[in-house]
């Protein structure tokens, strides 16, 4: 007999559970669409070598490779120490290379401006472990060929209205520029050559702390007058939020004389948020859901300018971000064309969401009789269908209490008894609790 | 520069195509609802031997299997004779094959008659040819735990009702039995050995016709006397489709002799699915939308009663089918269980639905000059957003006409001009073309 489970790190879904995420996938691309953004789809597999092509990071070597077809023991054995004469294509590790390549090859039949949603999953090697799986399902918006802090400022307010869209108020959004990074890690004196390494150490601030990060970059033999310099940035007696979000506080959360030019799009940015999304109500205190973080990061090397995360009062993880990638386009393009984008966590996003009822009027199950003809019942179904309701067909058991509850269990909301001969006038439909 | 077009013998879809296609399958995934099934997902991976285990008939050959994780170059050259050494797990070139997996895994989360719906893509390595795609959508129903035919007057009835709802009435279905055909070939005389190979022949009826079926099967080396038999039976003269449908025509159809309860099922089928579908209207007179096809093999292996396919009038290839495969759940559970499915061909039926509009009520283009500051753009279109209209921001260009036909073919009906300092106020909203 062989094994019953799906493949390690891989999950089925029961019907309760795959409702509920396509209902929540219903909400996301409806919200997204009401933004103006348009959805493609492109194949799971990608050709091998455009996905180890150096733009996909670390996900390049978890990728799942596909073994290339019609290849004989003799072609194996002698392929054996070059994966890509094994391998000719891949399932996809994330959307944005699929992405960036579809753009290139359809450029020319879409608008200037180019709002992508791509909701669809990605495969990964992880080591399986709590939450995190080998198949996941990604909902990803960008903005091709707007190089304006307008695009993020969409980006931003058509996740924050999904979120609201989805019962989850109060999203908020972390923000950083990749530019503000690299220049304030010269101006405390790292080379150019350390700065990506440094880049890796700042990301784990919020696990390791100030004397974590600090320690780690004496061990990584960084420049010395650089680490002092940084440690005695991030040891100032400030937190690492600025509230209220403005010119002035971005400012101050960088060391004096940041360039004009990144700081006019954070700000730009911030008040594009602030002005769709007016604070009321109960928060409203708070100001625009939106604060600047010198300290972020995010991992990929793609990053270019603004980065961001999206963070929710109901958790302490991310449940998604992005940024902007202006160089990816060309790498397949040959023609550099700014690119921006956020993705949020579906797999995250999905198990915070209440859960709903269907808008369906009426689920009836009908529970008949042995002996009922065959036609009569398929009949009585076909009657109450036509009427607008979801039914379902049961044969009468001894335990007809247990039936019924697993049928309330399972959302249906109504019953009837059907003997031999009844017509859809002799149906008596009841509640089910 | 790499190439840009997706593999080969897969597709992208841009997004009119995209919007299309989730359309087509809401309208799916609604009326399979409302007839009682229940979506399941499982991974679009299974386990290598899984796959490969001799039920998925010709279909194994297909699949793309995926490279196991890991392998060093003396791993590889030493699995070189041996495909499940360097692949262990495979994209899946069915819906069936992971769907008694999946029951076989959770059967006792499921109800007793378990109603099933799969929306998901396959993946076969065909030789890419027009309409022969390497990864396409199927959309399976299959009932499983009820050995009546009940289930299948269900699946026929949800499937054409489905149809319907796309806007394709008039769908009509052909149906046999695995048995009938084993009875028919048994009683002309063909030995058990044979008959695998006879189905296969006759399979070919409607391309090579009776002479073409009868010359290949004294190639075969089959019998003669029962070939002989087989002629004389295919060259009645008589029709091969038998209306009206009732149990006299179906014994007609067949060789004298016919066992009663193979004659039952389909009898009790057909009744049921008139009785849910009256014939009314124009084309009434021609009675219930199901004919009998004493000739209708269908390819899979796996089927043991009743097998189908869906016919429209406006195409003259098959637009899905299915079959009863009792034996295939205990494969996996140990334990038989009665099954039988139903699979529309998704990619089959997309291009033959009508072009529709989108429910939503409005669709604004905001064309806005360049100096129009960004918190200004994004708070216009969140009100407009809030207000239930999808919005797209476009920077105004030289050839205006241009644009505004751009975003009419992309599907909105109207637009405003946008200057710096506008209010939602002072949008004038006018129809596109």
């Amino acid at each position: 007999m062989p094994t019953v489970n799906p493949p390690r790190g891989m999950r089925d879904f029961l019907p309760a559970d795959k409702a509920r995420r396509e209902r929540v996938l219903a909400v996301i691309r409806d919200r997204y669409r009401a933004h103006g953004f348009d959805e493609i789809e492109t194949p799971v597999m990608e050709d091998y070598d455009r996905l180890h092509a150096g733009i996909g990071g670390d996900n390049e070597k978890l990728a799942f490779n596909v073994l290339r077809r019609g290849l004989d023991a003799d072609a194996i054995r002698s392929g054996a120490d070059d994966p890509a004469a094994l391998a000719d294509l891949g399932l996809r590790y994330d959307l944005t290379v699929p992405l960036a390549r579809f753009y290139a090859s359809h450029r020319a039949e879409l608008p200037t401006v180019f709002r992508a949603i791509q909701i669809a999953p990605v495969w990964r090697a992880e080591r399986p472990q709590k939450g995190r799986y080998r198949q996941f399902v990604q909902c990803d918006i960008d903005i091709i060929g707007d190089a304006t802090g307008r695009a993020e400022a969409e980006l931003v307010v058509a996740t924050l209205d999904t979120l609201d869209a989805l019962g989850l108020e109060g999203g908020t959004i972390r923000i950083n520029d990749r530019r503000a990074l690299d220049w304030m890690l010269e101006s405390f004196g790292f080379t150019a050559d350390e700065r990506p390494g440094v880049l890796i150490t700042i990301d784990k601030l919020d696990k390791i702390g100030p004397d974590g990060v600090t320690a780690e970059l004496r061990e990584r033999g960084a420049t010395t007058a650089a680490v002092d310099a940084f440690e005695a940035f991030l040891r100032r007696p400030q937190t690492l939020e600025f509230r209220p979000y403005g010119e002035g506080q971005i400012r101050k959360a960088l060391p004096e004389g940041v360039p004009d030019e990144i700081v006019v799009d954070l700000v730009a940015i911030g008040e594009a948020v602030g002005a769709a999304r007016p604070s009321t109500g109960a928060g409203a205190g708070s100001g625009i859901p939106i604060v600047f973080d010198p300290f972020l990061v995010r991992g990929m090397g793609y990053y270019t300018g603004t980065i961001y995360e999206l963070a929710h009062p109901s958790v302490d993880y991310s449940l998604g971000g992005g940024g902007r990638y202006d160089g990816m386009i060309g790498r397949f393009l040959g023609q550099d064309v700014p690119a921006v984008g956020f993705s949020i966590g579906f797999e995250r996003i999905v198990d915070l969401v209440a859960d709903g009822e269907d808008a369906a009027a009426s689920a009836v199950v009908l529970v008949h009789d042995r002996d009922v003809p065959v036609a009569e019942l398929v009949a009585l179904k076909a009657a109450l269908v036509a009427e607008g309701a979801r039914v379902r067909l049961e044969q009468r058991t001894k335990n007809l209490k247990a039936l019924l509850e697993r049928a309330a269990a399972d959302g249906y909301t109504a019953f009837a008894m059907v003997s031999a001969g009844a017509l859809r006038a002799d149906l008596e439909l009841k509640p089910l609790s």
